[in-house]
């Protein structure tokens, strides 16, 4: 008997409720049952964003959100910043790129944050407040590092760009308030926090954002946010949506709304705090040890320790699977999420998993040491 | 007890087989094991086009395959030709014009189909054979209408043009052959004869569209066809796709192959065949005699009945749902489908719905006398 056991930062576990929602006979989505569905779920993601804006659905992967911000709030030759600080925050660069927009990209260390002040210096130097917006990653799945979006927002706000924040794998895990802080513009995908399969991404936009999104000149169809305004009036998408999925998501969002959204950022944040003390009683380095996001953990792999050769190891001989390091990382690190539908013993099953995968292929450990320091934090 | 049926040309009704795989749990999608799944997936697909070229995998409704199409394609000023018969044909014509391509639009009556003479009138009288693509629908969804497409393709393989076709509730349905008849881009989507719930869309694409691909000076990211080649090489695609979806795909594709292709177009033809003769037989009008698609059959209102009336009664009293008509069609026709998963029953309960439906509310019909119809060309 071996399991599968997924710690991937996304695809995430869905939970049983949901699949089976989503395996239910296909219903037409252009009717009163399909809306009165849509409008719940609309409402719920407002909840869940703690925000007062219209959220858009677009049957997509995050990627496509990403896009579709650009695409609406901006015309050829505008000037924006971009955080890149990882894989993620660098496509936000790849993708203004594209578009004949002008980046001034701001590049931190892999496995740091940025610092808020580097924002506010070019948005200053910015003659006549020309900077017309600034993306920045919350969780940057890459490196498990969490960005200080409150901070940035708070510097945004008081210029007309807007701030658009990659909350693809942080939303549901770490801290995010859209109206508190003022992000014009928060996606996210369906594969993460969100506990459904991947297919489908979020974005809500602030009436700053609508502000720019009229004045856009850069080409959209499939993306068109002001499409997808005019269509969400009647709850309803201007393309056919991915309505297995979006049944799932209202199983989901009733889930999260039970325990609160509250408790879940709490979970989170509990969860990865015990992974991190396990890791570090493990013996082993924190990739992220100064800004670690709720999302994910990165882990250095430990001198003459090849991180794939770990992860196959712990994929092959115990049905775990975490992520390996992206680019430069590759081999480097592994990465774990505590994300999504998770409790305390999906927690103790990865690390024990670890630790017995590190045994196995050599490392000096002492088993259960790790286990030991989360369980301090996780009992009671 | 009422049970429901679907009866919508897309989304279609989903195979138990693939409701069932879909509700598995999740693994990631860059593991061996995924990609083994989407290799083939793949094949099965090409198999299913009849071709040998690159069949390309998009997370997103069949209209994100439409722009895709539309951007890989082109350059800003580029000169096409696209038909429009209906609410899917005039869509060509709005993506293209959003990026900037001159659109010579043939118009054809809704209800016909478009005569394959026009489009080459108008490609010789493009000097230098300046037109670069030709963009038609197969069934257009919105008529009931199927297009010439073999005709055409043979007319615009001789220019340096590349003919793009809408198949998306053709495939499957109409007959089609990429190769044998030089359709450059073929594109369908996952929710019509493919069986399975909207969220996948496809593009197959010949080396004559690649030629003019590389050409391509509109931007593009998320539905970057080059990205979505290179990825296909390892069995991937360039960002997360919907892996649940593609899950009840492979289900869905071994059903249709166990069948046969041939044999999946004639059991259409058939179903198409018989709901017509009903459709007559009860003294109805078909909306599309000439040029009928075997996907979809629209059928006249008789005068004095309200469409959108019919359409809700067949639903609250009979649990049936069939389309309306759209655009100046509305309240005018009513569409049913007779579309991937369905068998002869499936014809026999929705026309048997329609009598009824209709001797409710006040058509002076004979019950029966459809369905009559119907089984002499059903049985055996």
């Amino acid at each position: 008997m071996k399991k599968s056991y997924l710690f991937t930062p996304g695809p995430t576990s869905v939970p049983p409720e949901a699949l089976k929602e989503m395996s239910r006979p296909i219903f037409h989505h252009r009717t009163t049952r399909y809306r009165k569905m849509f409008e719940n779920i609309t409402d719920s993601l407002k909840k869940l964003f703690r925000t007062e804006n219209d959220v858009l659905t677009f049957t997509s992967s995050g990627s496509g959100a990403m896009e579709a911000s650009v695409v609406n709030l901006l015309s050829s030759g505008d000037k924006v910043i971009t955080v890149n600080g990882g894989k993620f925050g660098e496509r936000w660069g790849n993708i203004c790129r594209i578009y004949g927009v002008d980046v001034i990209e701001i590049k931190t260390e892999w496995g740091a944050s940025v610092n808020p002040c580097q924002v506010e210096e070019i948005l200053k130097q910015g003659c006549n407040n020309e900077i017309q917006a600034v993306f920045v990653t919350l969780s940057e799945t890459s490196t498990g590092v969490v960005n200080d979006v409150k901070s940035i927002a708070e510097i945004v706000a008081k210029t007309p760009a807007v701030l658009v924040v990659d909350a693809i794998s942080g939303l549901g895990a770490d801290d995010i308030r859209t109206d508190d802080w003022h992000v014009d513009v928060l996606i996210t995908g369906s594969q993460k926090g969100l506990m459904i399969p991947p297919g489908l991404a979020f974005a809500s936009v602030s009436e700053k954002a609508w502000g720019k999104i009229v004045k856009s000149s850069l080409p959209k169809f499939y993306f068109d946010m002001e499409k997808a305004r005019k269509s969400l009036i009647s709850f309803d998408t201007p393309y056919t949506p991915a309505t297995s999925l979006i049944r799932g998501l209202k199983v989901v969002l009733d889930m999260i709304h039970d325990e609160g959204v509250d408790n879940v950022i709490a979970r989170h944040a509990k969860y990865a705090k015990a992974s991190r003390a396990a890791v570090k009683a493990m013996g082993l380095e924190l990739f992220a040890p100064d800004s670690p996001s709720n999302a994910v953990t990165a882990v250095k792999v430990p001198e003459g320790i090849d991180g794939d050769s770990l992860i196959k190891h712990l994929l092959d001989e115990y049905g775990i699977q975490v992520a390996g390091g992206q680019a430069h990382l590759k081999g480097k690190i592994i990465r774990f999420a505590h994300l999504g539908y998770y409790d305390r013993f999906d927690v103790i099953m990865v690390l024990s998993g670890i630790e017995m995968g590190l045994k196995d292929i050599g490392y000096d450990i002492s088993l259960g040491c790790g286990i030991k320091a989360a369980e301090e934090l996780l009992v009671g």
